[in-house]
């Protein structure tokens, strides 16, 4: 690993990130490719999920083929194996003229794992695994998750005063936080493949859940609607977005009787998304099993946008991987708290985070910490 | 008002400083001359209360009396114009050969309050009054406060978890936040004339509330023992620093038969420190009023290192100017939170900050804000 390495790997991870919301399921990633005189002569980056890999545009993108002997190309992810929607890129490589090829990561899907690199240095490219590997890794955090664990990653986001209360004594919770705080928020539901709220907001608020003050993509708005009960002509289940809401139930009779696809159509006005039935736990959506069950949708990433009961019992369950709480300069003693209730009672249990970061925002403080 | 005035204006605030907790009731002062050719030939400060002032220590300093010719002084308060324990400075500085002299604030004592400056005016002294005005009343906003309202200037301090809590749900509270938090709080109490606390506090973690982990003044240290109460052998009414506490009590007969100093002292044991009578106010002790007798001795600041009940009834009484809250990067989800019950029902109502910052210390989060 060498300076122009790195510098290079940087690059393409700071291109691939141009792809975040947009390629999910898959991962982002950026390639670079430069030539043996050591100037850039092509970049890309995968862009929508179903289009063309980053390796295929980065080549594309070379206007004078002959700069490609002898060239290196930097790849934040290891060049896929396996015929998807696109050939593998490892063949695509293979042909070129190049010397080397640098690969921040392995990938770790099955399809992969190893077999892109093996088929590589088998056609005589020598391949350095490994330049940027953490920086590829925070890039892809989501598809890790998802990778490991089979269920989406979840951040859980709170806006809340100085002494921690989300709503005001007369239940009043708009507004906590400010307008760039806010506008961030908007930036992440882009970048996630979904939102979620639970019941009491969604009746509460009604929110919309939608990308505003910023361009970006539209996510998936999952409901957590244990009994089934909440109104139709609520905004998640009746706007232009109305195909991206998820809601789950435990409610098996009323999913039976009101959620079957069949039935629905027959109806002039009926649900357009999708409603899951998930396990039942103390009275409430087990949030264990409605994660499992989103992961293989798939959903890869969820930002919680909890109320204090979805918030606790989230917590409470291990369920969460990243906190992002935003701390509005202002107190109001009294109301709903952020967190109630996660089963601790003594000092030494409490809930310490791994990854802490501290940052202003407008007026607002933002506090992100890993699990 | 030109660059070399703030640039030495600057340097006589820094060193004022200096002075944070000796000098009190009296505020700091800082001195700098400068000779005609625009060179430091002299500094000084107010270092003690009771001892010389921060001009007479300045003139002292220069060592050729002569450059004092058409020199000029920077002094971050107007030179004092009545006899105290010293003689008037603006006596002292119209002595010089001196052309100018720089203020950065007026003095609103009485006993000044413009005259020391027309002293000087009056004995052909240019004089220039508002240089750093802002930052001089910064550097005194204890002094001036107490000055106005006749009360000490309130901070309260809060050392609490992400999610508002000081406590857990067994009634522990110690090590919430780290050691860098604790160190700093040190350093206040050192410039604070008073450190404040509650009956419970006193009685559950029966602290010291001494300097130790950096070099400073001992402050007074104050209890709030409403029925005076509190056993004998705690720590601040038998340690080193015995004499420097003070028990707030509203329960008159006790206060009778065991503060009476002539009585006290005919016992052994007696306490060596102040015990004062205050109102009371819904059974507990009358917060503005304790303010208003403290004022009196006079204690200029005061740092409330509260408990639950105490920070919430000093925040309903509207007597907090100031707060110091340590957020820890951790999560409780239950115990005492750390503001509870301030009298607010609507978002509408909600307590705002004035001045904010937000400050990252160690792995915890300092919020300063001042109402
Ligand atoms: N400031 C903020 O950041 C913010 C954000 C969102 C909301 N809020 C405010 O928070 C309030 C609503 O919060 P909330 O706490 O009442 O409701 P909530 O956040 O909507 O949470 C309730 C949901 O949690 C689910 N849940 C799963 N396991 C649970 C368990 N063990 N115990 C309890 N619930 C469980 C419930 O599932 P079932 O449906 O199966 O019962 C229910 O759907 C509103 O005032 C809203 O405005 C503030
Ligand atoms: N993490 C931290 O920053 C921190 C700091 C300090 C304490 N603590 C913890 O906080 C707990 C103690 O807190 P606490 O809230 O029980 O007690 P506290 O802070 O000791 O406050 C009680 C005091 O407040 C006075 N007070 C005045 N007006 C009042 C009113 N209207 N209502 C209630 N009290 C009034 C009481 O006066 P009277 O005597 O006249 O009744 C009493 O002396 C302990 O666990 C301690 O370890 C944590």
């Amino acid at each position: 690993m060498n300076e122009a390495d790195t510098q290079w790997m940087s690059l393409a991870l700071e291109i691939a990130e141009r792809g975040a919301g947009y390629v999910s399921p898959n991962p982002m990633v950026g390639c670079v490719i430069v030539s043996a005189e050591g100037e850039k002569i092509g970049q890309g980056i995968h862009e929508r999920y179903g289009q063309a890999h980053a390796e295929k545009n980065a080549v594309d993108s070379v206007s004078n083929s002959e700069l490609l002997d002898g060239a290196t190309v930097y790849v934040t992810l290891e060049p896929c194996a396996h015929h998807g929607n696109t050939p593998p890129c490892c063949e695509l490589l293979a042909e070129l003229p190049i010397d080397r090829v640098v690969v921040a990561m392995e990938d770790p899907t099955p399809k992969v794992a190893g077999k892109g690199i093996q088929y590589l240095r088998n056609h005589n490219i020598e391949v350095e695994v490994g330049v940027l590997k953490e920086e590829a890794e925070k890039l892809n955090e989501f598809f890790l998750h998802h990778q490991r664990w089979g269920r989406p990653f979840v951040t859980l986001k709170i806006a809340q005063t100085l002494d921690g209360y989300i709503a005001a004594p007369d239940g009043d919770s708009e507004w906590i936080s400010g307008q760039h705080s806010r506008s961030l928020v908007h930036e992440w539901r882009s970048r996630y493949d979904a939102v979620m709220v639970g019941r009491n907001t969604t009746l509460l608020d009604n929110p919309r859940l939608t990308v505003r003050h910023v361009e970006g993509r539209q996510p998936k708005r999952i409901v957590i609607d244990g009994p089934l009960e909440l109104p139709d002509e609520l905004n998640l289940f009746t706007d232009q977005y109305e195909e991206k809401t998820i809601v789950l139930t435990h409610n098996q009779k009323k999913y039976r009787e009101e959620a079957d696809p069949m039935l629905n159509m027959l109806k002039s006005d009926y649900f357009r998304g999708t409603t899951l039935l998930v396990d039942e736990k103390d009275g409430h959506t087990d949030l264990g099993d409605a994660l499992k069950e989103l992961g293989k949708l798939p959903v890869t990433s969820v930002l919680v946008e909890a109320g204090q009961s979805l918030a606790s019992a989230l917590l409470r369950e291990n369920l969460v991987d990243k906190v992002e709480c935003f701390i509005a300069p202002k107190m109001l003693g009294g109301g709903a708290r952020s967190v109630l209730g996660v089963g601790i009672n003594h000092m030494s249990e409490i809930m310490e985070f791994r990854e802490v970061e501290w940052k202003q925002v407008g007026d607002d403080l933002l506090f992100s910490g890993y699990f």
